[in-house]
């Protein structure tokens, strides 16, 4: 694809064309990032990228670039075609979806899935080998179902999802259009409730259901738990890397982004907008207000007002936290002083 | 099912039924929260739940309450029928599976499962499509093998164990009577034993294998490995959560709760009644006492006697915790009084 | 098998046979741990290792025993059977595999594995069932791919790869020679890669691949992403354990050892011989140098040099990190002394 071919597909993006200078109009075959790329391959700066200082020496075939003058000129003094965007991470992003385009599996029901015949698959639906559909389900239009899906009796899956190899619906989950569940990762197991008895743990039936709105992705391995009664629900938009997990009853808004290995404990409520970053927790039914962003390793184990940068555990303002543990490493010194001034003090 | 028919078979439960005031007898179709009860729809109360302020508000069905005047007196006048038992919540639980019979997959062995025919599957048992189970194998009566499970050979499995879809037992794992394991979850993997050589990591065979007592259940995504030589032990009734790794080699005791993302290394002996919050990790060959609570997030890198409640990491005594975690965010502050101090100290 | 022909295997090992006194020459089934060890079971002892106390009471049938005199005094003594070792854990790893040698599926594709018919498998390969086998990809000689494995399309496996019960293969992953995935483990599913925009995250199309060099070992239900463009790769005998999340464009060197539910974010770089501990984290894009050691439950959060050993959140020189920990539960006596000398303070 040549690269003015591809600028004309980014000019129908949201990425913002401001202006370009496709020189010799590369044909490109892929990408790469700008240290790798070779003289077919695409690649992209963004603003106080530390990538940048590779461009004297980067054999790469054409640029995105931000409105940013410097960049603009080495691009120009080395011959480099570019494009200058808005926003060039997202042209980038938009410009994969040109050069490597999804290959999708042709919408057909392979022979060996195994589907309950009070089970409907949407028109133009793929349905890999070996996938389960049980009995009341309902896949959606445009949807591809992996190899060794399982999905379990009375499950709802909207248009247009991806359910990769071997990833399971428990009974009673609901996702929205456009959802992806990557391989392994399993919704709607049951919650951990136990009751206490003088015989041992009782189990808590867990009769709830979990639903993922809209374009909710989830990583691999990834784990949400139905809740004893009511939802767990994703909302709209959430992504949700590898190996989370989400407890019986928790509630995620709109746009959230967690990474991999968070823990969210039962009946905590998420906000909107909330990024979680990787192997943090949230205790039970705390509750977390929109936009709270957590560093990585944090523990939230009160709720925390909307708009917060949280980090350590207990979870404390990010800037405290970031005076607090760097005092920490001092703490034999401190101690030290402290001796001193006690065996100095007056008595 | 009316309220009355439902308090008539928890009579015969294990929760205590002390008295009850029908009122109107409503048909109650299911249960939800407090909050969200419908008046067709069960919930309950328990000394000193937050949610028993909804009560003025709550348009629920019915209601188990704890012996407690003040919820009784409300529950009354709003003319609510209800009933009081010892434990309302275990009431609550039987009442579950009354108000929501579990289904039970009919005891057929579905056409697409590999079965070895050296295989033995038990009277009553429901094995679903594409289940594979290997030689020597046997599976015990009246279990429920979901879709996609794999059993290598010379597993045997108890009566009355429930295998969720594409969950995954080694060779030579060993299941009690009334196991579940969830989703994904694998049991009976390789301990991850190598030896330092020469020529890099040499694998120590992981020829041991997995018990799993009677009444164990293990969360989705869950892992327990089996050792190099002798067993890797769960006591009976011990329930497990999702994403929870065993390391090999340990040995876990009788009605333990250990919640997500909690991490066992080798070894590691664990008591009875030890319970562990979510990502809790407890190091190589550490000895647990019976009964122990270790708070989220803690690190047992250490033995821990027998009945203490442990918080961070290391892991020390959950007040002792609480204490100097208060003041981990006084830090900066401390520094500052100590560098005036020592300003101001005669010399 | 004689305890002679046993050492007669283990002197064509690595092990480093100095001397043995085979006494009885006992016939040997199995081994266990020295103090659970029977008449007919081999063990092993190493220098400091804690078990020895056990060796009065054993009833071990033969030792592997390191080059200590009181440790061969005592077996002596004993007249218990020995043989002494320059690496007595080797020997007993290689003892193992003598003494329980590994079963292998014969070399057949089961008939309900479903392979593309662009697909190849390679010579003494043992495809289980259920396994699928996309387009283009090719999976090597002398492997053995345990029931429902699904590998999707152009996927390269090396030969003598083990791939177990249900693990994932993404598109494009490459895996080397002798390679073992564990039960669930996933390799190359999509980096957690979004373009925040106004209308919420928008997916960075994961172009790249997956690349596992030779005698990689991946633990259950361990997932390993793949990157936008260009690759994550494992570098030759790197060791991964359970429950581990390596994310996208991450790139580990040769001969590592990670503990499980250990989390690499992206971008990050590991170097050769790297050990992490239970529980680690390694954020975005940090550099850790070759030799490193992480102690458990740390957090490196920026770059590490090579031969270091920290420990911590954030990673501080664990000699240092040792003397803050222990410190810290001091805190609550730091704060009350700094009270009284502020107290006594003259102003």
């Amino acid at each position: 694809m040549r690269f003015s071919s591809l600028l004309k597909a980014l000019q129908m993006g949201d990425a913002g064309l401001l202006w370009s200078n496709p020189g010799a109009d590369p044909p490109l075959t892929g990408a790469a990032s700008l240290e790798l790329a070779a003289a077919d391959q695409l690649s992209f700066l963004e603003k106080g990228n530390a990538l940048s200082s590779e461009l004297g020496q980067s054999c790469v075939g054409a640029l995105l670039l931000p409105d940013q003058q410097d960049l603009i000129d080495r691009a120009s003094q080395r011959e480099i075609p570019f494009a200058v965007f808005s926003d060039p991470r997202l042209a980038f992003a938009e410009a994969l979806d040109q050069l490597v385009p999804r290959r999708r599996p042709p919408a057909e029901i392979h022979p060996t899935a195994v589907i309950d015949e009070r089970a409907v698959v949407g028109a133009g639906t793929a349905i890999g080998p070996r996938v389960c559909i049980g009995a009341g389900s309902c896949v959606g239009a445009n949807c591809v179902v992996h190899p060794g899906v399982v999905i379990y009796d009375g499950v709802l899956v909207g248009d247009g999802c991806e359910l990769h190899a071997n990833a399971v619906l428990y009974p009673g989950s609901h996702l929205g259009r456009g959802c992806v569940v990557s391989a392994n990762a399993v919704v709607g197991s049951e919650g951990f409730g136990f009751v206490p008895t003088a015989k041992g743990w009782r189990k808590m039936p867990q009769t709830g259901r979990v639903v993922l709105e809209d374009q909710v992705e989830l990583g691999s391995g990834t784990t949400i738990d139905r809740p004893s009664v009511g939802e767990t629900r994703i909302g709209a938009g959430t992504k949700i890397d590898n190996l989370v997990q989400i407890g019986h009853g928790v509630s995620v808004g709109r746009g959230c982004a967690f990474a991999a290995q968070v823990g969210i404990a039962g009946g905590a409520q998420i906000g909107n907008g909330v990024i979680l970053a990787g192997q943090v927790g949230v205790a039970n039914r705390v509750v977390v207000g929109d936009r709270v962003i957590a560093s990585s390793k944090s523990g939230l184990t009160s709720n925390v007002a909307a708009g917060q940068v949280v980090s350590g555990f207990p979870a404390i303002p990010n800037r405290l936290w970031l005076r607090c543990a760097s005092t920490f490493s001092k703490l034999p010194e401190i101690t030290k002083t402290l001796r001193e001034l006690k065996r100095n003090a007056p008595q």
